[in-house]
């Protein structure tokens, strides 16, 4: 499906090459001189893991609106930054308890608790320091665009709340609809913002804006369907963190709702409605976000 | 000290009328819409409770600099969701674990652990919200610049900082520099960016600007010699909070170092300082500035 799109070899280093600049400039930004050891705790949170999904859907779709590029790395690194926030604290015991993440030792089992908790709360702090340089290299108009789209992204509206619904649903009878509101907030919004802010760096027509903004709800949707397929088909090793654990907490998930084949060929479906959003958006450099819905929906990790 | 600077009885009307408005501001913004208790547990956080210093501060730096009304009153909302956020987070069983703020259950002990982690987080996303309004109430140019000066204050290199030295420092051998640096950055920077924002709201000369920063740290300063004063000379019901909680964690505080006589002859040491910034500033309208001051340094809980 849509092979022809794109170039498989060309994404492939495009990924490679837009995943190392964004963790050198992370490593810039997560800095490490905070004192008692927090900026420890920070970098061991941020660097050296993840696919970095957010910063390139934010990267590519700056790139399909030929934005500014200097401002597309901030927004890039500072929904990374949110995104590594989250993972620190819903590893916490108090939500859902995990030992394992990126194939490393979570941050308060590394830590400790309280550490993992102030490196959270400082990471979330970073990313909107990160969006308001002091050097000018992007304009007060474009910071309080992004400002604005992933403080929405994150808060009680987005991933916070998502989060909350999703702890409230552990053991219950949540329907597809509830499901997909659940993940729509608490993945579905920063990826989401993450093609937003990308979109916010170059000068786009409401109608492309639309249907850009119809490429992230659906990558998001995929990106979550696939994940709990994988949860069951994938063994921990490679998923780099505690597989069947939505089972165990009798979590309801996709799978657990449609089966397993209806749930991978609703990806699918969901996948072939992201690449009808580019295509009715009226850009033209779309090759690499094309791209990217498919590596979301058939990673294997 | 500098009584005869300003008529108390028009301060405290000044105070009440502020601490209303605030309070109306508020309970708007964290709305409770959150969904599974999260705007419950936010509101509960954030409404009917406190003092508001921050919010003060930013409102009457703002007045005293002829600053914009709408722009102040985001600025101090935002200062006073993010100190509210850390008192969420400090007082959570693997921080500071304690059970009462402001005279009530704190939040994890009222929601659950899981909730108020939630709540913290969402709050601070919150914060940058309300400082880019969609309604252009407030420039982007402002919005930017205050959305710096909060992040700066609450992150690593300010409030979660500051934490991570605290949580460090207990049963540690720290002098005074290093009590007062820790403390510069806990509470202090908060605090200072609430001056600073409130300066931003109008258009300050760099001098009056660098004088607004020193009354900020020194207000600051006072804030917590006072505070740990008052540890120990009040008790629980007037503090609304546990009370001999310092010493019993075996913590460093200005009045395990200097003695109870010297902390309260330093915090008046450190508000004289504040009442020369103000006069050194330049600027005119700096009654309510000085009040504030004295009300920080002579208060009872």
């Amino acid at each position: 499906m849509n092979a022809a799109r794109f170039n498989p070899q060309a994404f492939a280093a495009w990924r490679e090459q837009q995943q190392q600049a964004v963790e050198q400039a992370l490593s810039a930004w997560v800095s490490g001189d905070a004192p008692a050891g927090l900026g420890e705790a920070m970098r061991y949170a941020v660097l050296d893991g993840g696919k970095r999904l957010r910063p390139l859907l934010a990267l590519a779709t700056s790139e399909a609106v030929n934005g500014a590029a200097t401002a597309a790395m901030r927004a890039a690194c500072a929904a990374e930054l949110i995104h590594a926030y989250s993972l620190v604290h819903d590893d916490m015991p108090c939500m859902d308890n995990d030992v394992l993440r990126r194939g490393k030792p979570t941050v308060h089992v590394r830590f400790g608790e309280a550490q993992a908790l102030l490196a959270g709360d400082a990471l979330q702090a970073l990313a909107f320091e990160v969006l308001v340089p002091a050097d000018g290299s992007v304009s007060p108009v474009l910071s309080a665009r992004l400002c604005r789209l992933l403080a929405l992204s994150a808060g009680a509206a987005g991933m916070a709340g998502g989060q909350a619904v999703d702890l409230a649903s552990v053991g219950s009878a949540l329907g597809l609809e509830a499901l997909s509101s659940m993940h729509r907030m608490k993945t579905g919004a920063l990826l989401q913002a993450s093609v937003m802010m990308g979109a916010a760096t170059g000068d786009v027509p409401d109608q492309a804006l639309d249907q850009l903004a119809r490429y992230g709800a659906c990558v998001g949707l995929a990106f979550q369907v696939v994940d709990d397929v994988l949860d069951v088909t994938a063994d921990s090793a490679t998923l780099g963190k505690t597989a069947g654990k939505d089972a165990a907490a009798e979590k309801p998930t996709f799978v657990s709702l449609m089966g397993l084949a209806p749930a991978q060929a609703y990806a699918d479906r969901v996948l072939d409605e992201a690449h009808d959003a580019l295509l009715s958006s009226g850009l033209t450099r779309l090759d690499t976000l094309h791209a990217l819905a498919d590596w979301v929906g058939r990673r294997h990790s």
